[in-house]
């Protein structure tokens, strides 16, 4: 099509453009429902680990058990993270040993679940080894006991985090491993769609969920937490904010207009727990309040809980610093990526859309000659 | 809307899907037309250098000179290099680099023209550094009184090409720098579209053009010269491989059905060189005899050649390995990706298609309750 003459109708962002077909998630936001592979999200939080969600999402399949420790990190890939000054951004350095990993581990074509393992299991590893060296410490080996999650804690702390740090950073894990097509995903999608490799279309990923419109602020609602600072003060706290029409962080969401399924499950995990921590109580109870006033306030709006309300809480509770929240919740969504991966080798079409062009007609640098 | 009952229509790989608008190139396939912001690419070829053009497509504005000399590695980039395996893919090594890059400047938002400078003359430098490391040499200081394209080959081989290899290397980093949305360019808006960095975009564009169907496959325009040999040959083997039904290399494309108007360009700058090599005159009498044999054989298929044909033959001339060809035309693109990522960033809204759920139905972990 001569593109100067092009008057298709045009979605900015391609929002409502179907873009491919999935069997992976179910992203159902007028009934708030979240269902990997079929499975609602709150029963898979309830009944599962990281490691037997990320199985699911790669094969389909529900196993009765996994383990998913998390993997040492070659040498080299060591070294290239010893390479990055302490200031560099935290998603450029989970890039970095993401693009290092394949350059040295040359991940085959077509991806397989193994890759997918790999890359899952020795992200933590490589987060946690750049968050040790940038604080002046030494990396530490994976324990091959522990899960993911906590495995991750252990890496960054130098110890296992007690049971109920473990069971919340996993269940984090597990609603964060995986949304649909979202910016980060549909980029590894496109990567491997031109027959590239896993690690090409990781690290792409990783780049796009670094940018501020995909991977969010869930330090804002740690911020707002600590403002709130009480339970006894957050109804007038919140009556302010809101006569100051100011926004609440951790409320409304674009997909979901019912209450986001992850964040049900998340607080339900929080509830259960015998000895909840003080900062869990406090967020359980800012969410109680503001959801009755933003309802009084704005009856009309659909303004729900998402699910980085209580994202911000339990990393916050399992003592993470902010600054690794973005990169946290890239570790979480290696299943869902590298699933999508999977899913798109399968289809083995390239992805290659259209562009309308709107610039100058064609000019001429030199006179043409006269006829 | 609900996913289940999704029932769009539905295009694989966004064929005929308008993603965005553009400014920079028109690439006008019924017309064998490639224009940069305007200009026909065979008045840019002749009359301009890869550093115009760069500065053309990032600013919209046609410079009466520019100089855009390769740019030396920190020393970190260089470390990061000698830390890779000499078997890495080409591709690999130049995204690595990048994502070192990145992690040290930290490359602000919104993306800049000089950002945009930067890494594209630093990539040529960059992997002419691991393509001397892995051949056990070591790198060598960029010459800051060298172009782009030259600057290139003197890092690779210590010593300054000649003006023929200069020039024909120049004009094919001019044919290769844009051409639209392709993967790895709409790889590189998807990415930039999240107001992630430049570094993140071009590491995911080098991750897209990797792959075999988007980076394609000059080496074996290589290879088809090779085994033809002489010109004397050329017919005969022409009718044999026809005769096979064999594909002929680097004849038809997926957009031009005239003539290529990148591969017109690149003959232009071959048959103008006072002392055409051997190889050159090779390919200029193989595309001659080839397009006359499959005008008889195929009168009703547009069979013309494309732009794959004159880079094997310009590549092979300036003595590039081959598995270097597709990493030296991401070498090119560099310009191309870079505008895009400032055309996007300047659109600043999140790129997120839709995704048409076709998996399993609700199931469960355990039987729900008796109602």
């Amino acid at each position: 099509m001569d593109q100067l003459a092009d008057t298709r109708p045009y979605s900015p962002g391609l929002a409502g453009v179907l873009a491919g077909e999935t069997t992976i998630a179910l992203v159902d936001g007028e009934e708030g429902r979240l269902l990997y592979r079929g499975y609602p999200i709150g029963e898979l939080v309830d009944a599962g680990t990281y490691a037997q969600v990320a199985e699911l999402l790669w094969t389909g399949e529900w196993p009765a058990a996994a383990h998913l420790p998390c993997r040492p990190l070659t040498p080299r890939v060591l070294q290239a993270l010893r390479l990055l000054p302490p200031e560099t951004h935290p998603m450029d350095a989970l890039r970095t040993a993401v693009s290092v990993w394949g350059a040295e581990a040359r991940p085959a074509w077509p991806p397989t679940v193994e890759q997918a393992r790999e890359l899952t299991a020795m992200a933590p590893t490589a987060l946690a080894a750049f968050a040790r060296l940038r604080a002046g410490k030494e990396p530490l080996e994976p324990d091959p006991t522990l899960g993911t999650a906590e495995g991750f804690l252990y890496l960054l702390n130098g110890v296992a985090p007690d049971a109920s740090a473990a069971r919340a950073l996993d269940a984090y894990f597990v609603v964060g491993a995986e949304h649909g097509f979202n910016a980060s995903t549909f980029t590894a999608r496109v990567i491997v769609a031109t027959r590239s490799d896993m690690a090409s279309a990781i690290a792409g990923a990783i780049g796009a969920l670094k940018g501020p419109l995909h991977g969010g602020a869930p330090t804002e609602v740690v911020s707002q937490l600590h403002e709130i600072g009480s339970a006894e003060r957050a109804e007038a706290w919140i009556d302010a904010a809101l006569d100051r029409k100011e926004k609440l962080m951790g409320f409304g969401h674009r997909v979901y207009r019912a209450y986001d399924p992850r964040a049900a499950a998340l607080r339900k995990v929080a509830e259960g727990q015998s000895n909840m921590a003080d900062w869990l109580r406090l967020a359980v109870v800012v969410e109680d309040i503001a959801l009755r006033k933003l309802a009084e306030r704005y009856p009309d709006r659909p303004l729900k809980t998402n699910v980085e309300y209580y994202t911000a809480a339990v990393l916050q509770g399992v003592a993470l610093p902010p600054d690794l929240f973005p990169a946290t919740f890239a570790l979480a969504r290696h299943a869902g990526w590298t699933a999508h991966v999977l899913e798109q080798a399968a289809v083995d079409k390239i992805i290659r859309p259209d562009v309308r062009y709107i610039g100058e007609s064609e000019r001429h640098l030199v006179a043409p000659p006269l006829a």
